[in-house]
């Protein structure tokens, strides 16, 4: 009988140290992560300094901004290629809208989708070095989608560490 | 012949004491200012967090980022109206280029006009509180240019303190 109790409260103990952990692994991080690469909103994104705007053309029809933190813009600014570990890019984009207000302007219209790109050379060693990820609405957008994202940024812009942005003066 | 010695002197002595103030006025601020409003481009501003972007169509056919300074933004995050004196906005344009990399894509060309608004409800109570600069390669652009901001905020956007960009969200 008192075997039996030992065996349930070490059981019970057991129990109650895993359950804390995934709770307090929880509480560090319970941010979306895209699939394949597990890459996450970064903090505070959008008060980061912009790297360039852009446009793209129907059916997207957006409107653009890319920023990057204070490592990726040491690299642009130091004119340094491959980017440094630890570099994030992230993406804006909304539909373009006319402006009610100036015939000739578009402005942001709703928001559509926030696109982040992470240099980890090590952890992302099979795809240049670059996780990827796609967020629409806060969430991460499906793993098809992300198969997609080192292909196109391998075949149109390898010569510029996969990153199409430049630095806009 | 003493006399002639003491008057001249004494305007040597005025050339020089004036002619040093000047080199010091001139030291502190050698910035190129706008005709009517005296606005000059602020220190530091391409680091700046971006309002939006948008887009102008053709002829002009720019990209643009609008940025503000620390009062603008929180301005802005408050939604509050009008905008505090010490408010800075910054609308930085380019010619929109497409992308050699991503056909559907434009990028910035060459860049434009950089033009600044300053809230300052004393300095410019003609003028909605606002004071206007244009600025193209760094210089301020002419005086007939500089007649026509104020006249196009307030025909178009009055009931937003004369104010066109919204912050993208």
């Amino acid at each position: 009988m008192r075997q039996i109790f030992v065996v349930f409260f070490a059981a019970g103990g057991i129990f109650i140290a895993l359950a804390s952990m995934a709770l307090a692994m929880g509480k560090v991080d319970k941010r979306p992560r895209s699939p394949i690469y597990g890459v996450t909103l970064p903090e505070g994104y959008r008060q980061w300094e912009f790297i360039a705007p852009a446009q793209e053309a129907p059916p997207l029809d957006e409107l653009r901004v890319v920023v990057g933190n204070v490592t990726a813009m040491k690299a642009y600014r130091d004119g340094k290629l491959p980017f440094p570990d630890g570099t994030v890019l992230v993406k804006l984009a909304w539909k373009r809208a006319p402006s009610s207000e100036f015939a000739p302007a578009s402005v942001p219209g709703a928001a559509t989708t926030v696109q982040v790109m992470v240099k980890d050379s090590r952890r992302y060693a099979a795809t240049g070095g670059w996780g990827f990820g796609r967020f629409i609405n806060g969430k991460s957008a499906d793993e098809a989608q992300h198969r997609t994202c080192y292909g196109c940024h391998l075949g149109n812009v390898k010569d510029h560490d996969l990153v199409f942005t430049r630095y806009a003066r």
